[in-house]
């Protein structure tokens, strides 16, 4: 049985919290609120693993208040190096690269966790509680995590940010935003069979500029064709170096 | 019984003929190429429809060919306007919104296909033929269809190059873009539940400065620089406009 404490009552903890409670070999045994309650004296009682679900700014100084303990501590960021945690510390981190929502549920089961730790016997216990919950646990080192953080910004936030900017082109001509969805859904599933170079389509990538001026007059919004314009530009550059 | 001539012999005609071929209703009589043979004269037995799935550029000139005909002629583009047809014609749309790929099957029942035509009986014609095969079916008006595929273009062609550019970034980092595909997936899945203004995230988002500086100085092409600047300047307009 792995002990475990969670610390932050963040959208991510809870989702942990939910993990980790139906998992068999893990008991929770206390959440703490990372505001105000959280210090050392606090814990009710020992555990074999503090995760620390908080934001990137508060990790430092919330992981100073465990500096007594001797059990493991991890946190869950994407772009926070492990030394971010007291070196007096037993470090490690457990990082879902996933979106959460605390609208949605998840499957942990299809969540990678990316972990990481100094010494090897807390990366065999980081593995154990990593695939409790998921089968997909990778080791991955602070630099490589900084990197994936980053391309999730691009797959994850930009992407949805060019729904949005779907949408306002819907709403603009009053089609219904739902016709988009199947496209949607299919773009990103072609990625099971195809790599994104070979899945392009599209103007861009043809270099077929009478549809590329017709569609940026389309435009009427000036953000928008600066976007159509700076992506239009990478997708051909990105196409004439293969060819 | 509908019967049905197919122009052009590409991707959407390929898919097209199977989704046709397992529909009860429908009668595929002949699939004309699209260079070459295709004159009035080919056609080995009238049709109730010819549907001429070809590019753009060839709509006019290939449509030609079929202005004696008294049946309905139907082009499948998102760009191209209704009067790409000869006016001698019955005119008509028939646009599956998705993107095909020779490689992958898709489920015709769940793409949404948008029909246009200027007498009621065509349409009622063209709602049938589409009601075989799709469960999503939408009278969509020539300007209003090219309006959808301005936003298919953000959706699908620039989400997909930025799925190209997040596998940029874990290849130079040695890190697998597999581990990204559930986060992909989600991204995507979650506009089933929530709206893309609802569903962002990340920095750009919350305004974090330090964040985006700090991501900025960790991509070394110019290009993914650009994208990363336009992307996220347009997501802290769209969320400072909604404060």
């Amino acid at each position: 049985m792995i002990k475990v404490t969670l610390v932050g009552k963040g959208t991510v903890s809870k989702h942990l919290y939910k993990a980790f409670s139906k998992a068999e070999n893990i008991e929770v045994v206390q959440t703490l609120a990372s505001r105000g309650e959280i210090t050392f004296e606090a814990i009710e009682e020992e555990s074999d693993i503090y995760i620390i679900a908080i934001s990137d700014d508060a990790i430092t100084s919330v992981s100073q208040q465990f500096i007594k303990s001797k059990k493991l501590i991890a946190h869950t960021s994407g772009s926070a190096p492990i030394d971010h945690l007291p070196r007096e510390n037993r470090r490690g981190v457990f990082y879902p690269l996933q979106t959460f929502s605390k609208e949605r549920e998840v499957d942990f089961k299809t969540i990678p966790i990316c972990i990481e730790a100094e010494r090897k016997e807390d990366v065999e216990l980081l593995s154990t509680l990593a695939n409790s919950i998921s089968n997909a646990v990778y080791k991955i080192s602070s630099e490589q995590r900084k990197s994936l953080h980053l391309a999730a910004v691009f797959v994850n936030n930009f992407t949805n940010h060019l729904y949005q900017i779907g949408n306002e082109i819907c709403k603009k001509n009053k089609v219904p935003f739902t016709i988009l969805k199947p496209l949607i859904t299919e773009t990103a599933a072609k990625l099971h069979t195809l790599s994104p170079i070979e899945a392009q389509t599209g103007p861009a990538m043809r270099n077929d500029q009478k549809t590329i001026a017709k569609q940026f007059d389309q435009l009427k919004n000036d953000k928008q064709k600066e976007v159509y314009n700076i992506l239009t530009q990478s997708i051909i550059e990105t196409y004439e170096k293969k060819l």
